[in-house]
């Protein structure tokens, strides 16, 4: 996968509106768990379109934090930038990392179509050009 | 008030309270957002040789979990692999995720030469043809 763009990332927002509602039925308050539980790992790399600028960057990071308020099955999150790490195997091209552990993958699916999320990509889908996602489940 | 009727009075009042304070516990659990301290994400994605061999991937499992109980800064592991979602934006062609966070990057540049790192790199790397890595510091 390479480049992706504003309107794909919201058409593929869109296709979770589907299964969103059975997802619900298997959802639940997530409670305080101890770190070794399984989770569902769902993290995504930002590139912006001026990735100089440092106002655009600001405006993702308000956004996120916003929605790591707003969304109701998020059980824990990270909003980082690149370190300074350096080496042929790491990529440090992006500018936003936003790293959320959810329950289990139906409670990533509610995430996916949580009025907080649908409002966060109309808020700030403009100051990004690319993003990819990494979905996993621990074993 | 006589003696029994003010026993019987205090005992019904203690009831209420101890109910009250399990109420206000449950509510204020449930609400909780879980406190997100600032970590290193050190995330690694591997592509395997022979991605349909499943022993090859179980053999690096296993290695990651003895990897996971042999590094010295770890503070948290999650070794994983690709959930069935399924959209343009996300990367589903890699075999394993590791996600670790570290306290910070001086602590993850202590890993990157623990000595249990280089020798899961000397037993499992033959298998893996492909990795990327992510590292990110929270803001």
């Amino acid at each position: 996968m390479s480049k992706q763009t504003r309107r794909a990332f919201l058409s593929a927002a869109g296709k979770t509106a589907a299964v969103a509602g059975v997802a619900t039925l298997t959802g639940s308050t997530a409670m305080a768990t101890p770190p070794a539980e399984k989770v569902f790992v769902h993290h995504v790399y930002f590139w912006l379109n001026n990735p100089e600028s440092q106002e655009d960057k600001a405006k993702l990071i308000a956004g996120l934090q916003k929605l790591a308020k707003g969304a109701k099955t998020i059980k824990q999150h990270h909003i980082g930038t690149p370190s300074t790490t350096n080496r042929d195997v790491i990529e440090r091209s992006y500018q936003v990392s936003w790293l959320l552990f959810f329950k289990n993958k139906a409670e990533q699916d509610v995430y996916q179509t949580d009025p907080a999320h649908l409002k966060f990509i109309e808020e700030c889908s403009s100051v990004w050009k690319k993003v990819i996602v990494y979905d996993s489940e621990d074993i």
